[in-house]
């Protein structure tokens, strides 16, 4: 049976989005390893759009589904239509997005909250027994999801890892190609671009959180 | 000596610029193969901005290289700046916006012409038989760039060879996984997405063009 599951994305680009190139690896390697996806995203604004050459803010609006559109090729749903029962997993990609749309991990730290919509979902997987898999920042929202602490990494940035330890998860330090499994839970992380300097070196975690995300569900 | 490699891009999403999965398949692979690349973009308004979900026209306006910085996470320079002397070959992955951005094959089919910035760039590879690859509906713009005729495929899709025919060129029928290569003028062209149904039927084509195009540099 090939096993189905959901991609959150957070709009379209490392600045102000979902990491581009962490979430057509995850794509690549959930279709490798002979599983199907589909793409989800929140309808809603992003919190502000980034010129990604210059790193300034620019003048306008995006909306985080039609952006997020983008990366799916058109073949993307709102995150309200995700049904836990139709996926045997979810994986989030990272980019500023999971830490800007997603949540506000990267106004408030320790005192972050995760979209409502978001939250509801990922606790309904967390207690159906389903995995997850959370990539680069996106484990910034684990604590707010799982009641008893789960080990996670999001590589070796200290500071960021302060700011997860305080909300309640375990930090685990790890290399940019390798990943983090909290069997309990049922939850894998990779660094990915937090410590990634190339594609490629994103692309060696990613695979492995792909496989271990598929063994688990 | 390793390789280097200009990646034009023309945006940032397959129905008004650089078909994204495309994009960052041909960074994976030409890291996994050992070669370094920089990206480069024109500094131009797009055609138009297209809504990824429903397919509409969005009453914007984006810049090309503004745009393409997503997919290169910041690290893309002006196509003006594009030196031929510092790079081994040429690589344009395809996307609506080779064919709206970089030339008005969308609109004009066998009467296309090319961005001339474009143009002059690449005629200079070509002069100076440094190999060029095309992937998708990039290879539209081959007719434009090469004198003589050039054996290249977009695939399948009889309407658009077609054209490529009357502008000078000879189509070969090619499928998704493979690739065509015309060793005299050193082009080689993948169908990727003018075919493939998955992330990872693009990949294998895109795969073997980037060896084809190290191979031949």
């Amino acid at each position: 049976m090939m096993k189905k599951v959901a991609v959150i994305l957070s709009g379209c680009g490392v600045y102000d989005g979902a990491e581009i190139h962490e979430s057509v690896l995850t794509l690549l390697h959930l279709e490798l390893q002979q599983a199907s996806y589909q793409c989800f995203a929140p309808d809603c604004l992003q919190h502000h759009v980034i010129n990604h050459r210059t790193g300034d803010e620019m003048p306008e609006q995006r909306n985080v589904l039609t952006e997020a559109a983008r990366i799916a090729r058109g073949a993307i749903a709102p995150l309200t239509e995700l049904q836990v029962a139709d996926f045997d997993a979810v994986i989030l990609p990272g980019g500023f997005g999971a830490a800007k749309n997603l949540s506000d991990f990267a106004f408030k730290g320790a005192e972050a909250t995760v979209l409502p919509e978001l939250q509801q979902k990922l606790a309904a997987f967390a207690s159906a027994g389903k995995p997850v898999g959370f990539i680069c920042i996106a484990p910034a929202l684990i604590p707010r999801i799982y009641p008893a602490p789960v080990s996670l990494t999001i590589g070796t940035d200290a500071t960021t890892a302060t700011a997860i330890e305080q909300m309640g998860a375990q930090h685990v330090h790890c290399q940019v190609q390798d990943i983090v499994i909290d069997h309990q839970a049922k939850v894998v992380s990779t660094p990915a671009y937090m410590l990634a300097q190339s594609v490629a070196e994103a692309n060696a975690g990613i695979e492995k959180l792909v496989a271990a995300v598929l063994r688990l569900a």
